[in-house]
């Protein structure tokens, strides 16, 4: 442990060495690693496992032929828990500059940090369509590994071509009669090995350069109008068009984002503002968004924030 | 699988999407992902394991408490091959540029290749002092994990202030009835919580300052003299004095190295040469060299180079 006194005005007696926001890959692997080192860290996260949690199975983490999601995720916390960090269940709502410290505000206490690891993820980008708010959990869904159950021997739309879009539309297809698969282009962009599988699926229909104009349904989704005005009779809509980070917790700090506002780091993951570091989906670290290479930034952000924390004595 | 003919004069007709050289964590989960891609692939390695492999516990690869080395790379070999990758136990002896392609030679065969990934990890750093490669193997070790055994209830040396000097100065305190740990400097540069182990194990000596001017014995090790004119008997002396990257095989190919020898790669893995990237320890990626790191840049790699197959068709 490496902590003194921050040369601000601290708020109350402790000081974090590192305090981690957000709980998925990047977040769990930084508390691993700043534990292992010996130093004071908490981590902070609202909603644990991140895009790993969401991930049905997991067949490309090394060191584990198959796993689902959430066992992978709960296997992180264990480990980071083994060795010693506070993982604790708060949503930080704010990050201040303390002198050459932080503040770090969360829904149910105020720390002191001297060195603070963004891991904030993404989420799911919105149609942007009429209707689309009032009917999530009537029909409308972002999340087919949480919500395909409900869909059992019903109808479905998943709206997207990518990755995330075409594995929801396999996942679907072991539960629903019937999936439609609605992509505005004419050709899938997902790998090669999940396109053959949807093309060689007789339950999913992929309906190519296709968008939706309308939701149809009072209260509860009963359908959509695609843009060639043909009427399609759905119980469930996945939305599955892409993802934006998660970046909101910044505008205050005034961190450099990139123009599709992800968190620009150099590749020890630091961000613009001194003492601040990123890691995992919200930055621009590598266009490749995986368990492990979120995992790994978190290893590489912890080293260097010890290398920084052990130059000061 | 995307293979097609190479535009130079193919050697035999056997055509890899991607040829990897090194069977370390970062050859490994080359070939996890490139298989998951479904690119044809073929591993050639002298050493399966890499760094991994001598590692002795390992406690901060994510998802695992505690594995072996051993274990662990176990696991990453019985993936690829489940995966489809076919893994041989090959030393590259030469790689060409044959027009869009590569010829790679091993000891057993030639094969072609539309990409090639070098996963060629390092070697430990001799000390460089006379009769240091007569007494190896005779009483001189570079590998505490694979050599400690040999020592028990006997006195040994380790030369290093490095984490994998102290690292190895505890395996073998575990066996050995003394160890002597010398480092040139005043200070041992390890992770705290490994000095903190080093300095309170009752068997560890820690000589500071210190070198080490001649080794004695004839035939066989017999003890050490110092910088300090004294003479430390000695079964056995461990070197771990740092690493150096193995970039032998790439003199003819004429890759840019930085100044320690290192593979200049980009962040997406890319060398100076086109089609050849370059992953894991002997590159100039991170300085935080671990399991971990070396994977992520396996994954990375991949992704950019099905990215390169992918847009050729």
């Amino acid at each position: 442990m490496i902590t003194q006194a921050c040369n601000g005005k601290e708020i109350g007696k402790t000081i974090y060495d590192i305090v981690i926001v957000g709980g998925g890959s990047s977040g769990l692997t930084s508390a691993i690693y700043a534990s292992r080192y010996g130093l004071k860290t908490i981590l902070f996260s609202d909603s644990f496992g991140g895009a790993m949690g969401l991930a049905h199975i997991i067949s490309n983490y090394p060191g584990f032929k198959e796993i689902s999601g959430l066992e992978l995720a709960d296997k992180f916390i264990e480990q980071a828990k083994a060795l010693g960090a506070e993982i604790e269940f708060e949503k930080v709502m704010d990050i201040a500059k303390n002198g050459d410290c932080f503040i770090v505000n969360t829904d149910r206490r105020t720390v002191n940090a001297r060195k603070v690891i963004l891991a904030i993820g993404r989420t799911k980008k919105k149609l942007g369509i009429e209707r689309e708010g009032e009917l999530i959990g009537k029909g409308i869904s972002y999340c087919a590994t949480c919500d395909g159950w409900l869909y059992k021997g019903k109808v479905v739309g998943v709206v997207g071509g990518s990755d995330s879009a075409v594995t929801s539309a396999l996942l679907l297809a072991d539960l629903a009669k019937k999936v439609y698969l609605i992509y505005r282009k004419d050709k899938l962009r997902a790998e090669d090995v999940w396109v053959k599988h949807v093309l060689s699926n007789p339950k999913i229909e992929v309906l190519y350069n296709t968008e939706i104009t309308e939701l149809l349904g009072s209260g509860q989704l009963t359908g959509i109008r695609t843009s060639a005005s043909k009427v399609i009779q759905l119980d469930g809509l996945f939305i599955e068009i892409g993802m934006v980070p998660n970046t909101e917790l910044l505008a205050k700090l005034g961190l450099v984002l990139d123009s599709e506002n992800y968190i620009v780091v150099d590749k020890t993951q630091k961000t613009s503002i001194s003492g601040i570091f990123a890691v995992g989906d919200a930055t621009n670290s590598t266009e490749l968004k995986q368990v492990l290479t979120s995992a790994s930034q978190g290893a590489i952000a912890v080293y260097h924030c010890h290398l920084e924390l052990k130059s000061r004595f």
